[in-house]
């Protein structure tokens, strides 16, 4: 099998720097399989970014190449990394959005050299493309830069157990349905406080009629608050960062 | 020649959903051609998504796996189908998206059992996914489940005679330049009244100047209005169920 | 390696026509690697376009064959064409969207001949698509089509340097973050008068802080007027065609 390259921007497409770092990839990697994921990730937002991240990074077989540029300090001193974590490799800059696999155990990290030569605004094309061009091709971590000790790492915020048995979280992502993600995790009963008011969690959309607010173990095991048929982050005015309490009920 | 799989989805690509998805079929298909073909379907949308598989489905080789999700009623009773039609196969939820290959005489079609352990929320991933590298990896459609007799099917409403010659359609879809797709076919000559006024079938946009209203026949063979360097939507307040009638002129 | 097909479009993807056209190149050029650069040039925008085919086309391998539908004027009698320069292929519309290619002095150009059953408002499916899958399939230019003697060629207008030394420019772009692209070319220091205001010329976005207008040159070797952390276009009121002036400050 080939080897894959993923690629997870916030760049767009019409601007012309995705199809620079194909260039660049297909150029120094011909044998690769180069995998669009999104380059809708809104602009310089790593915080999605991460919890994209999340989602996909365990899920492409092993030796799969992750290439991660939601970069708002490039030029800066932020360091280039690039990360091997549980047979994966990750490459991207050092800003919280390769967390998901830092927190692995086995978890291996090098600095890239950036080349006096390269462009200070698209690290993407000149330093993180040709990295996983050359982790593609078979380069070893470590032949790639020296390790680095602290990289960033973000994680979502735990929801808070209360003296009185509820759970306190928030919202950390709307969806493109308007499904409200919270930091709740393991519940499959009770109620949940959102925007002032108690939505029931169920097991599935079907459970509430149309139109209805629903919680719901959603596809990655967190809780979500949904409306059947329509939007919860719209009906509810739900957004990143609103409260949500869950209480037996 | 590698299998194709291709995708249709309403997912957007900045959720990771997608992301997930293509981490099933590389995983489990290693050997298989990953199409994207949109994301973009409006959420929900399952009617654009029936028009827009009409357009493309049989334009790719035989055993061509179409996957497509958009699936409003995921974690509903509605039926998780696999599909063999014409050489090709399609896998996607019971609401009608499958239909341009359903209204084949030769389709076979069987339900994929629902594992419990898949997700309520995200069958594209647990269900769809694993059932189109099946196939891509040879698996027979029989061998994915039981013949499901009765899929939903939905069809174009036709446009209608009316006794004084004149043909009362209406517009099916707005594509991304404002065209206003209808459902009237085999007209090349007339004029079609749209929006309250009449609009001359021509061959094609250049006769007519810069501007002006034009009907004409678009690429899949239905009469289009547009507006030549312009948005027939726009101009003309056309949308998706506006009446058009055509008559001689 | 495969040969590769890149794909740049103005037709978004929801609404079947990018699949049509992927059909198309499956069943032509079964052998070959498909690549997406963009299906979301804003419609009919044929100076983006030309811009970020200046970006990308000579990144790409030797043998790569281009394809750029972005044709506000088909169904007119604007050519068809396919180019051969500097060892890739382009074909697409004769509107200057294939002008980087067409400057350079070695640069072939053929007329794709337009068979009476090709649709007149979508030729990207019957006569673009064929001719990228031919060469793709190994076809030479010439066995294409008759030889073309003027093609439409638009370059971007150069800056002027006045008489007191300033340069005298415009922006040509405004990226997806808000980065104002310019036409100045060459210079490192000094300060460029945007929107009424100094703006200095800097190395990097780090070099002001977070929110202060900079000029640096971007990517492409073309000074770009920024905000760290921010979009110039948004916080100073550029557009396209807004001038600016760079004097030694």
């Amino acid at each position: 099998m080939a080897p894959l390259i993923t690629l997870l921007t916030d760049f767009g497409t019409a601007d012309g720097y995705v199809a620079e770092i194909k260039g660049v990839l297909y150029s120094l990697a011909p044998g690769a399989t180069i995998v669009d994921l999104s380059h809708e990730i809104p602009a310089h937002d790593t915080e999605l970014a991460r919890l994209t991240v999340a989602r996909y990074w365990r899920r492409f077989p092993a030796r799969t190449v992750h290439l991660i540029i939601v970069d708002p300090g490039v030029g800066t001193s932020r360091a280039a990394l690039a990360v091997q974590s549980d047979g994966r490799f990750l490459v991207g800059p050092d800003n919280g959005v390769l967390s998901p696999a830092l927190l692995l155990g086995d978890a291996s990290v090098v600095t890239l050299p950036i080349s006096p030569s390269a462009s200070r605004t698209f690290q993407g094309r000149d330093v993180f493309a040709p990295a996983a061009a050359a982790l593609a091709n078979g380069a070893t971590l470590a032949s790639l830069g020296e390790p680095h000790d602290a990289p960033v790492v973000r994680r979502t915020r735990e929801a808070i157990k209360r003296d009185d048995g509820a759970i306190l979280g928030e919202v950390i992502a709307i969806d493109r349905f308007g499904n409200a993600i919270t930091n709740l995790i393991g519940v499959r009963s009770g109620v949940v406080a959102a925007a002032g008011r108690p939505v029931p969690v169920r097991a599935t959309y079907a459970d509430v009629a149309s139109g209805s607010p629903v919680a719901l173990v959603g596809s990655s095991g967190l809780l979500e608050v949904a409306v059947r048929d329509g939007s919860a982050a719209g009906a509810l005015g739900l957004q990143r960062g609103a409260v949500v309490v869950w209480y037996r009920g």
